[in-house]
């Protein structure tokens, strides 16, 4: 079997979610200097991609020019994901490093489930076939009403890839996913991604003070 | 959900298996030849492939300058059939047409199951994912130990892509999960790839006619 349970796991699996135009790029950054500063070492990635396979995949996800069959997007997300794990997230875990990830498997659960309507219990299938018992340590969900997300990607003036050129009511049931996800994983902690960026701040700092106390012996 | 189930099927759905050299290609254009001399409409195509996002994932797949996590490959080729089934393989079936396709599941139970020793049960998850009741009509394995297919692809000197340059090893346990696969499918029907091209056609017409019979009221 290819993927094995990360036993011995020594870092923490940080995964930022939300909508685009919530704000992830700016906090992530800010994330992986706060903990740098405290002698972490920190790997940041993202998804879908993160290894040479998994961004070539990436590039045929976000194409425009095809539509896409669901049921495909989510087993090429869960191919990515595969890659990912195996080279690049297991490893820096292993070797005590703390890995930052824009976006993970509840992305999957919030685009392809609530998004494109697939069942979740093939996603949870999925799920269990590539992480087998793999999860983040602490999701920080960035939530803010999908009109504020539009407004902020306009503002950037983005020609906008398959993803953010979706409609009005695919972006509200994914937003409607991510809480709902929310409710039932209590990793997953939701910030009003509406408030100052110095207030967010103060609440992800929190919530990694408390991680970094819980590996301390 | 994308993948309904093929009611008011009409055409029928050949696949044809085998390891490399084992003469897949010889065979059929034959058998193309064979039905549309009856009047039988037949689209031909191939996996992983088929759709222009599906020979984009072949591709990747058969790239040699990456070495791929055996769960993406595995994830990748149902991908490429999920694409395949609901562009090409579903709709040619509901018009009545005949489906001939050069490798299908079976080859993810022989290539992923037994080549890469991927857990069968994540194969079958897969296929019940993405087929939901779909599956060939008759699936004509063409066997050969492995000497000879190496020997018959030495002959053409060709390069080798990710899946020809395996090793020795990895194609025996291809052919044996073939094998085993057509023990417990009855619906597969296997070919010594070794007779003569003459005898070898004469097998596959008497399955096309039994297929061709079973069809009419």
């Amino acid at each position: 079997m290819n993927t094995k349970r990360v036993t011995g796991k020594k870092g923490k699996f940080i995964a930022l979610e939300g909508i685009d135009g919530a704000g992830k790029s700016t906090h992530s950054s800010w994330i992986a200097d706060h903990l740098t500063r405290q002698g972490i070492s920190v790997t940041a990635t993202r998804e879908p991609g993160g290894t040479p396979i998994a961004e070539r995949l990436r590039t045929i996800l976000l194409d425009r020019s095809e539509v896409m069959t669901p049921l495909a997007e989510l087993l090429i997300m869960f191919a990515a994901r595969a890659e990912h794990i195996d080279k690049i997230i297991r490893p820096a875990l292993l070797a005590g490093r703390w890995v930052l990830c824009d976006r993970f498997t509840d992305a999957s659960y919030a685009y392809q489930g609530g998004g494109r309507q697939l069942d979740s219990a093939d996603i949870s299938r999925l799920e269990q076939m590539t992480q087998n018992g793999l999860r983040p340590d602490l999701v920080l969900l960035l939530d803010a009403p999908v009109e504020v997300g539009l407004a902020r990607r306009h503002g950037q003036d983005r020609s906008g890839d398959r993803f953010e050129s979706l409609d009005f009511d695919f972006k509200q049931r994914v937003r409607a996913a991510y809480l709902e996800r929310s409710r039932i994983q209590d990793w997953i902690q939701v910030l009003d991604a509406t408030a100052s960026i110095e207030s967010i701040q103060e609440q992800i700092r929190g919530h990694l003070d408390t991680l970094v106390l819980s590996q301390r012996p």
